[in-house]
């Protein structure tokens, strides 16, 4: 019988972090402050741990893996890589489909690979507290698993609207130990003020950013944590890629092509920037982020400076924006719905070293289905859009009988999100293609940088 | 860093099950038909193919794995077992505390592992659909899985209370292709009688069952399955066993006691029937079935002839139960609530060869909520009633000093059961232990059967 996954030993887990920084043709663009001019590490030391601040900005290829947070890695890592035998059978493709499963750690996905670094840092500065916002639930039931692992108190601002619809990822929090809050609260001047303009405010991630970062900044025993979008982020994230490298040299196979949904940044940074290492000495490789039709920011946004949230309190980077006001449709029922990207991400988007690809809704459901029954795991809507790239491809190769190797990010299971699936199947699901001028009008509202 | 996974190649899947039925002091007792005359493997063929009624009925000590059935366990199996590091440290125990982790398959839970040996055996015997009931939907879902893979239709009666209150069980069945009907329903017999009588009527699993089995029984391309209870059941879940046997083997460890929930008893049979082999031959280890104390068949029901059923429909097993009209209240969150046994385990027991704990539902999830806290996986509820006698266990070493190699089935995790955590933490969940007239009141309802 042949393989189907392909394991490592807990002694392989990754000893250290690969920092893309290291690898890319020019040096990463800094974030700007309200005045336009780059924001030093310091402006950052009331939210961040120094540790996690040098990471943000530093230029060494390779960054130590701290024992303790190794020693937490392994109650699920190394995570398997799979042979997606099954589907290549169903789809009668040459293609060799190779599948990372993040979906086994204890929060169901890659996210908690980046909430251990952080909390083992904040823990070493000293930090009690952690706060932090979520939307469907995914990052803030991560970085609730940890806190209790490090002693730290997590308190999650939750969407409102999603602490009401979505009952089972905060409960899972709870279980971890978490204080979950519906925001807005009145528990913030940022919440209360919301409050006072519209008592029944449903909430924004925008909203519960503001609220999770102002009370960081007003308590010292408090750190705010994120789980996208920043390099130290990614940074984190690239135990997936690396494991994966180790893990087609077992097999002694390479893949020709990496797929990894794109929101934020970190599902696909930590899956394919390993193998831009390899890219950077030559090798053939193809990167290729993929991202909601309903929220293209690499594919159809502009390359330029923008703020990180909705209401312009963060800093300002550099990246493939819709335009900070941007909200997707209502209708689509994925992660992938921020109105950025990361900024390490766009850059080497923007120098053509990546690739990205948009797809529609219903077609990732389509193929999240197809995966399930063949395959087993049930994925998340986020990682259906890697999974339907890759099935877009395998049938293209048996079109041109191309033995290609495709491989990809499965970066969670879908068992919170059935409510997703039970709307596909119903019918209620749809896809929405924005007009160019929808495009541009939410473009508009850049802010004004004077690059130098 | 000491080692958290215990790991097998694929290779290490074992090649054969191993039937308990070989190393019992007593032949099992047969079942019985409504003459009072054992039924012979014949009346069961409308409803099985005849490879399961040869292994219900087979004497036989080792039984081989087909290499299609092995094929697809590789999609999870052999599944890691976890040293609980982290759980000793927080209990301050000398005690080692191994648990196996089923929850790594598809459906999240063992039931796939006779799943995937039902459809493979109806697939040989022609059979090109499947019935079946669930409460719950941790059966139907292992079912839906399977059936995609043998290209069999499966169609599930799932009670209608649990229907319209647990919808996402009934997306995964569905997502997974299977027929998900509300029952009772129109389509059978024994359901139009039913609605006649009661159009509102909720449902129950008797019901459920009544109809899988009268639909199965009726049709000639139709078989039906069975999750639990059966000897052939039991029999396929011994890959838990086998494997975490070897996992023992490769870190020089090997339990004292083997804990496992028990309901219908393919839990508790699939982990400890083969460390009971080594008990047959010598070895010292305790096997000990936990039973939820709202519905304690062994710990405080009779051993004797009832139905399987609520009914009265199936032919009658010996095995200690409460009465086949045994209703547990309806403040119990987990799926242990069968009235009766698996006949292997209610013999064994009631051969003084293994143990039985009844345990409360509050310190279930008391133990189940501290497991989370440390080793980051939720566990089912039924789950947590291994997990509640093992700290106990693991408490009392404490005490005493005792370095106790404890080890148990981590049958599933609880991603479905979030509605019972919340429960739990808002209060709402109540222990209950019956007064000993209910429990007498129950089994005055025995059928009578005159023993040869």
């Amino acid at each position: 019988m042949s393989q189907t996954k392909i394991l490592l030993d807990e002694s392989e887990i990754p000893t250290q972090w690969y920092n893309v920084i290291a690898d890319m043709p020019n040096p990463p663009t800094p974030p700007l402050g309200p005045d336009g001019k780059p924001v030093g590490p310091e402006a950052l030391s009331a939210i961040f741990p120094d540790a996690l601040i040098e990471q943000e900005v530093s230029g060494q290829r390779w960054i130590d893996i701290p024992d303790k947070v190794r020693e937490i890695y392994q109650l699920w890592r190394p995570s398997p890589l799979y042979r997606a035998h099954r589907l290549e059978a169903a789809l009668g493709t040459p293609a060799r489909i190779y599948y990372k499963y993040e979906g086994v750690s204890p929060a169901g996905s890659h996210k908690p690979n980046t909430a251990v670094a952080q909390g083992y840092y904040n823990q070493q500065a000293g930090i009690k507290r952690l706060t932090t916002e979520t939307g469907a639930g995914q990052w803030g039931s991560s970085l609730a698993l940890v806190g209790q692992m490090f002693d730290i108190e997590v308190r999650v601002y939750m969407v409102k609207v999603s602490y009401e619809q979505k009952p089972f990822r905060r409960s899972m929090m709870q279980t971890w130990g978490a204080e979950v809050l519906a925001s807005p609260t009145d528990q913030t001047e940022a919440g209360r003020k919301i409050l006072a303009g519209d008592p029944d405010s449903p909430g924004s991630l925008g909203i519960a950013i503001s609220e999770a970062v102002e009370e960081a900044a007003s308590r010292d025993d408090t750190n705010y944590s994120l789980g996208s979008v920043l390099n130290h982020v990614l940074l984190h994230q690239t135990v997936i890629g690396l494991e994966a490298k180790k893990q087609f040299e077992k097999v002694g196979d390479y893949p020709d092509m990496v797929f990894a949904p794109c929101g934020g940044g970190s599902n696909f940074g930590g899956a394919a920037f390993p193998f831009f290492a390899d890219k950077a000495s030559g090798k053939e490789v193809r990167l290729v982020a993929v991202e909601p039709a309903s929220c293209p920011s690499l594919t159809r946004g502009h390359y330029a400076y923008d703020f990180g949230d909705a209401v312009g309190l963060t800093p300002m980077m550099k990246m493939y924006t819709l335009g900070h006001d941007f909200v997707p449709p209502g209708i689509h029922a994925g992660g992938l719905r921020y109105h950025g990207d990361s900024a390490l991400v766009s850059q080497l988007y923007n120098e053509g070293l990546i690739e990205a690809q948009a797809v529609h809704q219903l077609e990732t459901f389509d193929a999240g289905v197809l995966f399930a029954r063949n395959e087993g795991i049930i994925p998340a809507p986020e990682s259906n859009h890697a999974i339907c790239a890759v099935i877009n491809e395998a049938r293209q190769c048996t079109k041109t009988g191309e033995a290609k190797t495709l491989f990809f990010n499965l970066s969670g299971h879908g068992h919170f999100d059935m409510a997703s699936y039970d709307k596909y199947f119903s019918g209620e699901l749809h896809d929405y293609e924005y007009p160019a001028e929808a495009i541009d009008a939410a473009l508009h509202n850049l802010p004004e940088v004077a690059e130098g």
